[in-house]
């Protein structure tokens, strides 16, 4: 899906409309149209156009998007059209919440690796997996060949850790520790930081 | 400092400035400058100087940022130079990390009130605080005059609850909730969900 270059602000709202469409479509809806996801999403039903337009022709003018042809195409060009196995690293509150959260299955993820440094944890399970102890990690990523990891860790170790990812063969890193990390440019991070959200709103705030 | 308008993704970066610098502070640094703070963000040094400028005077030419004023200065243009009462509705994992998070505390937030459905966790306690029955909640969040909520609720309360948090006055809500939710103009809205980072990284991937 390369061929094309495509802004990454762009692509980040594909997963938008994505989840949109999945939850219209649960909901037993068949047909949609811009103006309407715009609605659900703050965003113009123009440039939900544009956006789409980049990939295709997926609507016809006067009779909307089909919700189920969309959610596939989307599901390809995101590349979630399959299940993606991810690691979870660092088994506190957060990656204990990350191990077990629901929200992945039918999303094109799922947890099946967990490492912790924690004596006390290795060897318990959490949603299903065993932790396992994390001076095992580069190998079992490895031979597992999962390309995707969730970043638990403490502040402290976040960049250490990264770069055992990288030597796995990690390609993507979500990091939920509160820093920035640096990784060569082939591998891609996001950041989830809830402190980051929230003060952005106290700025609007009295 | 709504004085002047600011674009929202300008505020948005400010907090990851902010971040960085507590971060320096932290291992003992005293002073930064742009091309610093840009290597370490992955923005470019005349983007974070524009930034900065359209709040004020920061830096001396050719000797960069002090990073103690620069952190006292964004923290009040952030409003968060005080600390800011946060009520978490829906205590199953996610809200479970969220009362418990460690990062929260010297970053302008403590979370204070916990709320949820489940008679079999209301009463109990997770990080110090007891978790109260959601049906009073409205009265409590408008007695504690809290005005920041996190929603960690499934996906088919998310909208109810969000109701119920507008009438007791909350301005600000962190939805953790993978759907979005409607509320009146003068309420903030930020998201979280972990799929879509997720996404915006697999098109990318093969």
């Amino acid at each position: 899906m390369e061929d094309k270059f495509v802004p990454n602000i762009v692509v980040g709202r594909l997963p938008l409309y994505l989840r949109t469409l999945q939850l219209m479509s649960q909901e037993g809806r068949r047909v949609t149209s811009s103006q309407e996801l715009g609605e659900k999403l703050g965003i113009s039903a123009a440039q939900i156009r544009k956006d789409l337009s980049q990939f295709g022709e997926f609507g016809k003018q006067g009779t909307g998007y089909n919700i189920d042809y969309l959610t596939d195409q989307l599901r390809k060009i995101l590349c979630v059209n399959k299940v993606w196995d991810v690691a979870v690293v660092g088994i506190g509150d957060v990656g204990h919440a990350l191990a077990r959260y629901q929200g992945f299955s039918d999303r094109g993820f799922r947890v099946v690796l967990l490492f912790d440094i924690d004596p006390k944890k290795i060897g318990t399970k959490v949603g299903g997996f065993v932790i396992q102890d994390i001076s095992n990690m580069v190998s079992r990523i490895k031979d597992a060949g999962v390309q995707i990891a969730m970043l638990s860790v403490p502040v402290d170790h976040a960049q250490q850790v990264t770069n055992l990812l990288v030597e796995a063969g990690v390609e993507a890193i979500l990091n939920y520790a509160p820093i920035n990390i640096s990784v060569p440019p082939e591998v891609h991070v996001q950041y989830i930081d809830p402190v980051l959200h929230l003060q952005r709103m106290t700025y609007y705030l009295d």
